[in-house]
């Protein structure tokens, strides 16, 4: 059944034309999920039939709740489901069956989108290549034996192989737009802030945002909207033309591979081609900003999550662990002065860039690492996770909302990073990039 | 000139009347203020002259800005007032001038507001006695040998002096409600997030907030408003009637002295008689946030400040150093294991307290204790400065809004704590508990 690749809007406007049933496709998806275990953790094929009946009753009935009702979605595993069983990727929390869905889990099932299951993730979210030898390690949708990217990495591959029609994420450092560039797909990261966390397994919940991973930049937007429980902008008419886009230069390229740069140059020609102002250059808070990394990330994850870790260490993959516990011994009043620095950091960049509607950078300078490799080589693994995550951490530390694009190059994506809160504006401008690259 | 013994609000309708000049009222406030150096630290004549000029032309062109304008005001010298300097109390701050009005002064200076200069505070607002033998302490305005409260000290007494219509000061873990009460005044601690901190010098970010100092309910409701540039509640018709109150036992009365338990207990009885239903009951969570304080408020301060600080240790009263100190070894991890474990107790104590319209304690254990014992006996000073805020420290810990009133006994006051962002519900119940109170 070929719909399971089509894009999630397609699927919602074939239900309410009659063309598509919600129950087909949900079993569809079940089907083909049974033959390829390593991508969902745990499937929830119980409550995906009742949604996905209920579905075809409202469409029958024209009574439809939005775009996407009936539309079969993937949850990453640190999205609470009622009664069913959320780990996060992680052994230490091995049998947690929360009591209630996460909120953006409730608001999208009350807009109609049927849940398939959860996705493999890499332990508490806290890496971004998308390994993970305790639960399980989806390949890498585009080229079998490289990374997957993370920490969302199930959800990304599960859109791209066509196990669901898109996929919500989290994104603390990169975790939504790495796997969604590593795949070929588009990736939300949401304001932090903006979309609830309630019910979300954290990382650090200064940093922690909740995004979709979809085909298309339409569908990031329906199913923000789904998960939030608003109205997706209008996507028509967006243009390029008269744009003022900023690429970013200096850090974003330090150490860049080959291909994804010349990847993002050719796509920054088309959007110049389709009307865009290019402009270039490098901006003096980005490296400061860069430097407080260390200080904010893994103090946060190991003062949350300390007290779990150390009861049984061992339940956990050494790299990891040894990440979490670099957060050990760093003093609360560095680690508040380090805030209180990036606060100031965050009003430069905002002064810096206000007058551009996007800042441009390739959303990783590598392409997805060898996945056997980084198993067994651990400096190899260090470089590569320390690499992958750069160029993403730029809008976790400077809060913005960031939109990645597939260039038209496997596994290359280009992103367009906008002011907190500005999701709207971004997708429209989005929604025109897509077009000039498509 | 009596007037400046009149509420703001009393002012505020006589101006808009006619019957009184803002000029007048401005200069019998600059007259009065000068007989009285330790109040203020620094005045602001000629901003006031003009704004009461501006003031006085608008009254009698029938165009007033709302129901505050041309009313004098004092503003604790934490605040930034434009090209005036503004050192928190601090001599690590002397000479800082600051470009722009806090963000709460350029509101109510919109609303016709009369900036008349900057209060007396304890160095950098850590500390509730109000002392501050580096700069001035102002004595308390019911019995001028006991400390004022802090660290609003120069707030509370330039207005129960008659040296300012109304106050705004700050409220970390009890620095509005603590000199309002030593001063019997009212005072209304906002909850975190609400108003403004833009321009105003921090101590703790997570915790820091603004609040008037006034004679009476509606003043605050009214100074809100102004430093907002919203509306103020409609405080008529406040009733007790049907109301539940909860006298919150256990911590609050722990080393509590008798008069202020006698004051509250007589306060209490006389909201019954109003009509109030009044239940007692201690709750669990209480203790536990309290025991948190240590770890979530010097380790901030210090995390804020310690570079200015170590710079210049010696600029600094020894017991005020050594409380921002007290943070300095703290670990990031523990600090924000504390923030979480805050965080669901807070959540116990919404549970707990749902159906409830104000949690009542003593706002504060003690009378105010001796000013210049405090200074030359150090246990007698960490003694009565640890007990001073304990129970304000209760409306810091859980994030609520917080009301003190005078009891009618001196220097004791009670406090209404309620639920985040009900300011204005609490002011509606204060109206109603100061009439039961009158």
């Amino acid at each position: 059944m070929l719909e399971r690749f089509w894009t999630a809007a397609q699927q919602g406007r074939a239900i309410a034309a009659g063309d598509l049933d919600p129950v087909d496709i949900t079993e569809a998806y079940l089907e083909a999920v049974s033959q390829e275990p390593e991508i969902y953790a745990r499937l929830t094929p119980v409550r995906a039939r009742g949604e996905a009946m209920a579905a075809r009753g409202r469409a029958r009935a024209g009574l439809l709740r939005g775009p996407l009702d009936g539309v079969p979605i993937s949850w990453k595993d640190l999205f609470d489901t009622a009664g069913v069983a959320t780990e996060a990727g992680s052994r230490l929390l091995q049998g947690r069956v929360p009591e209630r869905d996460a909120e953006v889990l409730a608001q999208a099932t009350l807009n109609g989108t049927v849940c398939l299951g959860k996705t493999h993730m890499t332990e508490l979210a806290f890496s971004g290549l998308g390994l993970n030898p305790m639960t399980a390690t989806p390949r890498n949708a585009v080229t079998g034996g490289l990374a997957p990217g993370g920490s969302s990495s199930g959800a990304a591959v599960s859109v791209k192989l066509g196990l669901a029609a898109a996929a919500v994420g989290s994104d603390t450092g990169g975790s939504v737009r790495l796997p969604a560039a590593w795949n070929d797909l588009v990736g939300l990261k949401t304001t932090h802030g903006r979309v609830s966390t309630k019910g979300v397994v954290p990382l650090c919940t200064r940093f922690d945002t909740v995004g979709p991973l979809a085909r298309t930049v339409e569908d990031c937007a329906l199913l923000l909207a789904a998960i939030e429980g608003g109205k997706a902008p209008d996507l028509r008419d967006a243009t390029l033309a008269g744009t003022r886009l900023l690429v970013l230069e200096g850090v974003p390229f330090g150490d860049a591979r080959e291909a994804p740069v010349t990847a993002f140059e050719a796509a920054v020609e088309r959007l110049a081609q389709a009307g865009a102002k290019i402009e270039r250059k490098a901006l003096p808070m980005v490296a400061p900003a860069m430097s407080l990394a260390g200080l904010l990330y893994a103090p946060e994850a190991y003062g949350l999550w300390k007290t779990v870790i150390e009861a049984h260490p061992e339940r956990m993959w050494k790299p990891i662990l040894d990440r979490f516990r670099g957060g050990r011994t760093v003093l609360a009043a560095d680690y508040v002065a380090g805030w209180a620095k990036l606060d100031a950091l965050r009003a430069e960049w905002a002064a810096a860039v206000a007058g551009y509607d996007a800042v441009l950078v390739p959303t990783a300078p590598i392409l997805p690492p060898d996945a056997r490799r980084l198993l067994v080589d651990p400096d190899y693994f260090s470089a590569e996770n320390l690499l992958a995550l750069r160029n993403t951490r730029i809008g976790n530390l400077f809060g913005l909302c960031v939109l990645t694009l597939p260039t038209g190059e496997p596994m290359c994506g280009i992103s367009l990073m906008a002011a907190p809160f500005t999701e709207e504006r971004l997708l429209r401008l989005g929604q025109a990039a897509e077009a000039a690259l498509a």
